[in-house]
């Protein structure tokens, strides 16, 4: 709860190309710092802003939720096109409104979608956002190594290390490919995701692709728990932060699958 | 005709934003400077490069059609991987074939399409594609204008001075708006496009769009025949050379519509 402060839900938008990722950390530029200096300059007091989802270094959202708390007067509107003047151009406030109290951008979330981009060849116009993947690959293979992510699962080959994880187990409802124009686009949607997943899995994917690997390799990898085993990781410029859900008998679905699998709850993004 | 050697005709794919546009000028960097520099290292001699458009300074391409003559005897693919190891990362070449020595990037085209990308508000990750448009725009009353140009038409008032113009006429096959997730897609095709006519265009149907103008606007400023009466030019960085036609029965069409209203053929892209 936030102490009878108005809660402020945003949806941002921001080319990460520039920034050392969402998290504040110290001597690098970040998403959270420039979002959090904006918001500072035109509401005149200090806020902590909370993500849906850390962003790693150099990686892009179309969709992120964040909350901020204030004692402002100022309207929805007024605050968002102050915000949007104050930002730099490679990050935005795409919608801004009122929320209830109880609703935490990063604890309420049921879950997460990400995007990730490959384009076969050289590509100008989207290798900003995209993998340029030169090798030809076999686009069957991947779809089915990707189906095979689906379900509660432990992701501990498929992530970086970081502090305070109790577990490694997500639930995937989602993870497939899309055929586009010289290319494809990668989708998964996640009640969570671990420090550099979507970029270890993308790099094992395409090395199925590639006939690097089989696809049962994916499955073979969850299995033994050895980070060494994954391919090397996709670049980030590819990964695109696309939306995040707030549904509750989807979290409940997800708490119970992991109730009933012996799985505690990291509250993780 | 090209004296015996073999023609190889190339799509190329450029982010324009670097560049003073496609043709070579001194003190400038252009693309066709660096595709030409690019061929002339593979086959190790010079190379006249001919597009199919001359794009303007910060305009971008999709599928720019072009040619140049070689006697050597390497194979297209060989060409075309060579070509592509030395380019700069914002411009490829899609793809690289030998074709009749009697085609020519320019003068054979019977049609050229653009789009121009605008998006409503603040879009980090569209904005170096995109004109970011706040003031609210009708689209419909865009829609309406930009159909009133489809036909034979003088473009001379979205027109910037170029030398050699025997006239401003244009044969517009299609001009129109295709609506997109928080935005607009302009895409005309026509014969051939006057210098800064298509920007000149987008600046009119958007002020049309904010209501600064009617839509009857643009037959008017057709009519008139004065340059001073249009829109300040859409800025370029929204603006893609689509695509080229080789079209005979098209071509022949334009001709004869030109040839029936007493039109000259400009040999113009």
């Amino acid at each position: 709860m936030n102490g009878g402060k108005r809660r402020i839900k945003l949806i941002l938008e921001y080319d990460g190309s520039r920034y050392a990722g969402w998290q504040v950390q110290p001597n690098a530029l970040t998403v959270q710092e420039v979002v959090e200096s904006a918001v500072a300059r035109i509401l005149r007091h200090d806020v902590n802003v909370v993500s849906a989802g850390r962003t790693d270094a150099g990686v892009h959202a179309r969709g992120m939720c964040a909350h901020f708390d204030t004692d402002s007067v100022m309207t929805a509107e007024k605050m968002k096109h102050g915000i949007n003047a104050v930002l730099p151009e490679d990050v935005a406030v795409i919608t801004l409104e009122d929320t209830d109290g109880s609703f935490h951008a990063r604890y309420s979330a049921s879950s997460r979608e990400y995007s990730y981009s490959i384009v076969f060849g050289r590509r100008p116009l989207r290798r900003a956002f995209s993998w340029e993947v030169y090798q030809p690959v076999d686009i069957g293979r991947i779809s089915e190594a990707a189906r095979s992510l689906e379900g509660t699962k432990d992701f501990f080959s498929f992530s970086k290390e970081r502090e305070g994880m109790r577990h490694y187990y997500c639930h995937v409802f989602d993870s497939m490919v899309e055929k586009v124009e010289g290319g494809i686009i990668y989708r998964v949607r996640a009640n969570r995701f671990l420090y550099g997943m979507v970029r270890a899995l993308v790099g094992t994917l395409v090395d199925v692709g590639r006939k690097k690997r089989p696809p049962e390799d994916v499955e073979l990898l969850l299995a033994r728990r050895d980070r060494s085993l994954c391919s090397a990781l996709a670049p980030s410029c590819g990964l695109v932060f696309e939306s995040v859900r707030y549904d509750e008998s989807e979290y409940a679905f997800v708490q119970s699958r992991f109730r009933d699998a012996g799985i505690g709850n990291d509250k993780d993004e």
